[in-house]
């Protein structure tokens, strides 16, 4: 095989996916007129006309990515827009079209295709997207999912990334947490049922956090809030690798540090209770849990009172000089530096 | 298993790759009023300003559409990106952009992955395209790619699959049936490898038809060519699975017939000696043996004498009305009827 030929090699474990496609795609300079945004931030931008346009692309890998066993088909379609619509929204721009690739082993029929494709259909008509495209094909194992969603922003209307400065605000929509303790309470069941198919799980206490896991949302309610509201974003990241991770990239790119507060961190109490029964801290889960899709942004000072006290909103926190670094500021004043715990997908 | 649950079955086979996608996405409707074209042609096309923005989407899974034992790393970026390019230029679209996903088991090294990009680099260089985004990820076996292309044109630049009328004629760029046949002698070799590890291939005679296979190229200098010598197609399409395939595809879409005529075929010398070698017919093999990536469209009788002599364009045979079908008219005169026997990948 290739890869034993060459002598000299870097395990993909030591970058991480962060680090890999930033290391792979550091030469590639942008050449179009048209290119304005590239690889780095949620999606790409360009402009055509007097729009700017939103490009973003997600694969997902059964096995890696979704369990079939209690994902149902329909889910697995709705969630595999949502992930990729969530970061166009991640840009404050309006997702408009999708294209949705999938390869497919011969053990599955057709009628499992067509329900993953109502899950897109769904998705689609829900959040007013056109599917454009797409193409299907065979694969040796297992399920593979490929979608590329297309947006657009007036020039102004975009945020990066990469804007944040010190003493801006950090906030956060909905609440952390629950799609990760949601797939804990799934493994479980998995685990039951093989020593006794015959079980019948009650997952009604669990349902709203199955239901983030399994049925996720993507926050258009919240950019059409902030427009709303006249608040512009300095900058924003989806949550989809845990609070912790996209804390990170916003101090990385921004080039400033951050303070969060613990005490701030909004969690759902089915979280709470379900951190508890698995023995979890349900901080640690809302910093490293990921896959919740909530938006992760920061706002000039004076722009608070135009988000105080919405309840879809909460202030975890602010920006601070680069050299103060990212902590975690705990219950009791203690200052925990913040690491990427976020979900590593070579790190198995 | 869920597709076991569902009694009722059918399977893709039944279907073929081309059934599959046009089956599941039959209900989508288009929404936004960006969205020109959806599902069915080559790309999508979006309006988001006064040019036509062009998208197209594909996935490569190893072990069906490509094999590592003799397939280099770097010719499989470069093909990956030229397959969707290719797509671009089937709708008589500038590529302008590019996004690259990845999925890859842990056997494989950083090294294998920037051999990968290089050819992904070397496509974006000579085509003059960006790398706009991507995403990587891990997979449970194997690779697997996921490449979309971005590129735009003025409206009445675009060229459909659907345009073709009565009586235009059908015309192909370059020569068919050497990628086909240089994946004939790469499968050969690899028996050969196996049996006897020290054995030295000779694949200089081959030279031509291997390139074809390993490193095709995208036919953007016969979109040039075609605006320099102000011939506008009234139909076109890219060949990826074959002549015979791509012709059904354009005369279901025109809702027309068509004579093709073997003798025209355009055979390159090796494409003829190998052909003889494997004892398989080359007008076969060129019908059926896709992955040439040549361009093939329609153009009026009066468009004719711009184009006549012209080394890099052949014309094949014509349009007829829908009702007289699409038939292979052979060197003997008969009439055979086109059959689909483009690649259908789940036929295995």
């Amino acid at each position: 095989m290739l890869e034993d030929k060459n002598p000299s090699r870097t395990s993909l474990e030591e970058l991480g996916e962060f680090g890999l496609i930033k290391h792979l795609t550091k030469d590639f300079a942008l050449k179009q007129t048209s290119s304005v945004k590239g690889v780095g931030d949620d999606a790409a931008v360009m402009e055509f006309g007097p729009l700017k346009t939103v490009v973003s692309t997600d694969m997902l890998v059964e096995g890696v990515h979704f369990d079939l066993s209690y994902m149902p088909l329909k889910h697995l379609g709705y969630k595999s827009v949502i992930v990729n619509l969530s970061d166009i929204y991640a840009m404050n721009a309006q997702a408009t079209q999708v294209t949705v690739s999938l390869a497919v082993s011969n053990r599955f029929p057709l009628e499992a295709l067509e329900e993953f494709y109502a899950g897109v259909a769904l998705a689609c008509k829900v959040y007013e997207v056109d599917l454009v495209g797409g193409d299907t094909t065979s694969s040796t194992k297992g399920m593979l999912i490929s979608v590329t969603a297309i947006g657009t922003a007036d020039t102004e209307q975009l945020v990066y990334r990469s804007g944040a400065k010190e003493n801006d605000l950090l906030v956060v929509s909905g609440d952390l947490g629950g799609a990760y303790l949601g797939l804990q309470v799934l493994e479980r069941e998995k685990e039951v049922f093989k020593v006794n198919p015959n079980s019948q799980p009650d997952l009604e206490p669990y349902a709203y956090i199955v239901e983030r896991q399994l049925k996720p949302e993507a926050r258009k309610d919240i950019i059409d809030l902030l427009e709303k509201l006249e608040v512009h974003p300095t900058a924003m990241i989806d949550i989809s690798d845990g609070l912790s991770s996209e804390i990170l990239h916003l101090c990385e790119q921004s080039d400033v540090g951050c303070n969060l507060y613990e005490d701030k961190i909004p969690l759902d109490p089915t979280v709470i209770s379900a951190a508890e029964e698995f023995k979890m801290d349900s901080t640690l889960v809302a910093l490293s849990g990921g896959e919740d899709y909530e938006l992760l942004f920061t706002i000039e000072q004076k722009e608070f009172p135009k988000i105080k006290g919405n309840p879809n909103l909460t202030v975890l926190g602010h920006m601070t000089h680069k050299n103060e670094g990212a902590h975690l500021i705990s219950r009791n004043g203690s200052k925990i530096p913040l690491t990427a715990q976020g979900w590593n997908s070579f790190g198995n």
